[in-house]
Parts: C-alpha cells; structure tokens; sequence
C-alpha cells in the first residue's frame, strides 16, 4: 500500500535496474546475422526452414509431413526473488519458479502454432551444495513435472550442472528448452494471414510473470517492509511478485481443436505491449478495452511512478498473451479460453495504418520505432 | 613437462576437485522418476515416447513418419579456463569455447541416430558489459557459425541473457539446445541391436574436449607456471586445454549415406571409458587396442598422478566417442571417419559376459555398478 511507503521524488525505470540493452543489442544483432546464414544448411538434409519464423518466439523447420519448432528460453532473475521470499518466510517458492521457467518456452514455443511435446531442464547451479536444499529441491521437481502435466508435455530429461565460479555461489540459473511440431502444416501461425480486421485477443495473466524482476527488486529495496509490504488486498509483494506465469498451451490446442487457427500470436514479456507489433507488417494494433491490471502490476506502477507508457510498454499489464484471429472467431476464443480457468477479453482490432500501438482507452501510442527485435 | 614441476605428495584426484555427485544424486533421481511419467502425455497428441531413450542421451518421441530427438547440454566450467588464459595471452578463446558447447548437444544427439537439425544458443553472462568484449562477442558469434557450418546444422536463434546475481560478474554460464529427427526411423540406435559379437570403434578425441576441467583447472593451480606449462610438444596446458571438441555428426551422417547403422554410441564424456557400458544391457565390452593418449591427457595423467584406472574412469583418454556395430562393417566405418579427417580405431569388441569394460592392454576393469546414469 502506498501509504507504507515514503514519498519517494524520483520514478524508478527499468534502464536505472540495471539492465542496459545497449550493451546486448550489437551482439544480438551480429548473432541473427549469423544465425540467418546457417538456414540453408538444412537442404543438405533435404529440408528448409521456414523463412518468416526468423525473429518469431520460435524457429521453424519444414521436414516434409509437419513443421518443426524449438526454442530454449531462460527463466531470468524471478529466482532472486523467490531466494529473499524464502529467506523472509521459511516457504520455498521453486514449484512456481519451475512453472515460470517451463512457461518462459511453452508460451513462446505456441505462438508460431506449434504443440509443444518434449520440455528439456536446464538447472545450472552454483555448487552442488545447491541440490541439497531437499525442500527446495522437491519443490523444483514437483512443479516442474505439474507444468508438465498442464502442457501436456513430456519431460525428456536435462542437465543439473554444478557451475562453481559460473553460477553464484547459492544461486541456480534455470532454463527451458522446448521442441514441437506444427501439425497439420495448416496451423502455422507466423503472420502469413495476419491483417487489417483481425480480433486482438487477450488472454489473462497472473501477476508479473518472469519479465520487469529487474525492476521490481529495485522497487522492493524501496519499500520500507521489502516483499512483506502489503500491496494493497492482504497479499505481500513477493508472495504477488511469485505468483507462477500462465501456461497458455491448452488455450492454444482447445483453439486448435475448436477449429480455430490464430492468424497471429504475441507472447506479452519483455517490452510489454509493445510487443504486440512484434511482426514486421506495417499495421495499426487498435486496443479499445484494457483489461484489469493484476493487482501487483498496478501496485508496481504506482510505487514506481510509472505513467502508463512506461508502465504498458514495459510490463504486461494484465495481457500475458495475445491472438489476432479473424474477427468472427474472437467470441469463441474468449469462451474457449474461459472454460480453461483464463479469463480472456477481445481487446481491440488490427488496422491498415502505420506501425504502432494505439491503446486508446489510456491515451497511449507505441510507435514503430519504439520496437526493435530485429 | 614434469620436470617443470616440483614433487607432490598427494595424487589429485576428482572428487577433490570441487564437485559432488553424491548431492547431485538424489535430486537427478527425483527428477527422473518424475520426468519418466510425464512420457505419456504425448497420447493425448497421438504420440509416443521410444521408452528406450529414457536414460540414452537424447530423448526421442516417435511422430508418425519420423522420430524426434532433442536435448540441451551446458558447456561446464571451461570457460573459466578461456577467461585465464585471455589474461594470460591478450587472445579470445571463445571461438573455440562456442563448438565446444555446441559439441556437447550435437554429440549427444547422435547417439540416437538423429540427424542434428536446429541448434539453438544459451548465453547467460553475469551482466549486460559482458558482451561489451567486442572481441571475445564476435569471436563466440563466429566459432558459433562455424560449428553450425561444420554439422549443417541451422542456428535457429536463443537466449542471451544478463543475469546479475545469478551468473558471476565477469562470466557467462553457456549451453546450447539441439533438436533433430531419425528419418528413415530404422536409423534409431538406442541399443536394441547391441550384442555380443558387435565391434567397439573409437573415434579420436582432441584433447580433454568439455569433461575434467574441474579437475584441469585444480592441476593449474599446482603447476609453477599455471597454465603457461608447457606439456613436453612446445604448447602450452592451457592451450592445449582449450583445444575444441571434435564434433562427430559428419562422421554419423556419413556411415548414414554408406548404409551403415550403430547398433548404439556411447559420446565418452563424464566417467571416462566408464561410458563405453552406458547401456543397461549385461554386456562385457572388451578393448584390446588403446589409442593414442593426447598430449594435454598423458600431461594431466602424470601430473595428477592418476593411476590408469582413475584416468580413464574419468577422462576419454583419447577416444572421444564409440561407436558399436555389425563386426564387418567396421573397418569401413574407420575409414569413413578418416576421410573426413578425425582418425578412428577398431578397438575391441562386445562380448557376453557380466556388466563392465575390461581394458586388456592397460590390465583395467571397470565393474557395471562403477557407473550409475540412471
């Protein structure tokens, strides 16, 4: 509650947290160069990547009968956060971490229409005195496998590397790889068919998720009672902060099995909504109705002073996932995605126009440039 | 040179070197179990896990027309090596750190009869300025694509994460993800066909490739002159560690096209030649020819004083990957690996017999509860 909080003159911003993209972007950009350059290598297997999923969640593969999707994703910070939230209440927080870290590549993996079928682990800890927490252990294995269950994915296996002098010493860096197919080839949903007069669909999130932890530990050496500062509705902020990621894959196969192919998908993590111009096509996201903030969201933005760009175009505000779907499908998606237990809005509609985000409601415009991914 | 170095008292041995199976044990185990009631899962999408890869070093879900293979595996601790030696010599070694990592999936994939298709990239750096090194940046980037270059494999895309307070300031934790498929499916080798009468083919490692740098970097610490030693050929310890990891998928894919199918691989990494009996099948696997030790192992074996048993339980000595197959195709599988530049031996054969690994030549046995996978 802001109340608890002194008055503070400065907003708190995501580049003061410590992350400088800068720095990253000349590599990563070096990197999709190269990378681009490997794709034809696949002729010599008899196959071929599919060309638009470059820069997409995930990467494609044609191999005749179906489309071959993978991905490997990192969990991030959220486990720093769970590590002080354990600290402060004796609980361990790891089965939500392990669902956060499967979900950082389900959610991504669905979004060119694949089925995700096989999570691979990637526990890389700071000693192998990490593994021998047997509470915090169990609970890493147990969420793990119960994300597993929700995805209906089969877990194949991992590596639980012991990184002395890589990794922290009592901390665990977490990763997820994941492999799908896309089948029948008609489901691939890289943008092909996306459009003016498709339906934005959004799909709820739970709290943060994994993206804006850098921000948001900033944020707790802020508060004067940390995570145990209530945010508002009886719930501390570390207990909000945890709250695990959604796993949006059996809201993805029920559309499937509903006979419904997305035209288009945005997993909604780093950069907020902005993402929801992550394709190249030059096209206007009208959003005409926004959806409640989670409660740790809005208590986030407040503390921080955040003012609704910074706050949509950071943070996921509510939307952990969008679909853009002819717009006669959009009622039907939302319904599906209710029976599953996620609540689910028609936010807004794509237009013809310049690229950018316009989030009417809120008065706020992402242009295209405040977008780079490419 | 041993002369380099002043007498020790005490062998150095693993354990000493830092890491703890025992702690790791129990967690792998847990995860495993969990892990292995997960495969069932893929019914609901009308698949199925090849239960014989449970446990092998890829997992392989059967799609209908083809097999799926897919994996992740961490590069370790070498790093630590290349960030020494870069101080040392003013040279980035992160060319060859990037195939080393991408051999440790790639390697493992092809145990399973895979044709390694997508590789994706996992570099968590301890902070956004560890990608500010624009030399030690391009020169992963390049040993990168070239490794890809090597395998014809596509580079699909990944993760390059700054993870301050998880990974180590100044360090970067790398891993790489791998998926593939085995088309014609009778190019699976998950040990089915694996008998007595098979020969044993060893394919020629490097050097110490990605396993036993605990142990390496423990070495360097004794010796007067670090890794500046020099081994006994004019190179010095460190360069000689930091020579690359063979990748082995062009010799794969080319008994492939010859019509030759392992009846299994054993990639000889962690546990040394204790691999060679990575199969739960009761099987004795004589060796009756030793290659060639490479210089950077004989130096390490001297100098930690390890007795054979020890060296070649924990080291691959020389073989960095075998290969079992019909007896008459072996020598024609050696000179394929010859033609393509990395040098092979027929170097013994599989026997019926209890479970263990008899090195005649050098009088070592290793017994079947000497290792424990799964």
């Amino acid at each position: 509650m802001s109340s608890t909080t002194p008055p503070t003159n400065t907003p708190l911003t995501y580049d003061q947290a410590g992350v400088n993209y800068d720095l990253i972007d000349p590599l990563k950009i070096a990197a999709q160069r190269a990378a681009a350059a490997t794709g034809s290598h696949l002729g010599a297997h008899g196959f071929s990547e599919v060309g638009a999923s470059r820069g997409e969640s995930a990467y494609v593969v044609d191999v005749g009968p179906m489309y071959l999707a993978s991905i490997v994703e990192c969990l991030g910070t959220k486990p720093l956060v769970a590590d002080d939230m354990a600290k402060l209440t004796g609980k361990s927080y790891y089965d939500g971490i392990a669902q956060d870290t499967i979900a950082m590549a389900v959610n991504d993996l669905i979004t060119v229409g694949a089925t995700p079928l096989v999570v691979q682990a990637y526990w890389a800890a700071g000693g192998s005195d990490w593994f021998n927490d047997a509470q915090r252990s169990q609970a890493l294995v147990a969420g793990w496998k119960k994300a597993c269950d929700t995805c209906q994915v089969a877990w194949g296996g991992g590596e639980t590397p012991a990184l002395a002098g890589i990794v922290a010493d009592g901390r665990v860096d977490l990763a997820s790889s994941c492999t799908g197919i896309i089948s029948p080839k008609s489901r691939l949903s890289v943008g092909d068919k996306l459009g003016a007069g498709d339906a934005i669909v959004f799909l709820a999130a739970s709290g943060i998720h994994a993206n804006g932890l850098s921000l948001a530990r900033k944020l707790a050496e802020r508060l004067p009672q940390g995570y145990l500062t209530d945010i508002g509705n009886g719930q501390s902020y570390g207990e909000a902060l945890l709250v695990p990621t959604v796993l949006y894959s059996p809201v993805t196969e029920a559309l499937a099995k509903a006979g419904i192919t997305p035209h288009y998908c945005a997993n909604v993590t780093g950069h907020g909504w902005r993402k929801l111009m992550r394709h190249p096509k030059a096209l206007t996201y009208r959003i005409t109705s926004v959806p409640p903030k989670t409660a740790v969201l809005d208590f986030m933005q407040r503390e921080c002073q955040l003012d609704d760009h910074e706050a949509y175009g950071t943070l996921n505000m509510g939307a952990g996932f969008a679909l853009y779907l002819a717009a006669d499908q959009a009622e039907r998606a939302v319904e599906i995605s209710r029976s599953l237990g996620i609540d689910a809005w028609v936010a807004g509609r794509v237009e013809e126009g310049p690229k950018r985000v316009v989030i009417e409601p809120l008065n706020v415009t992402f242009d295209g440039d405040e977008l780079q991914l490419r």
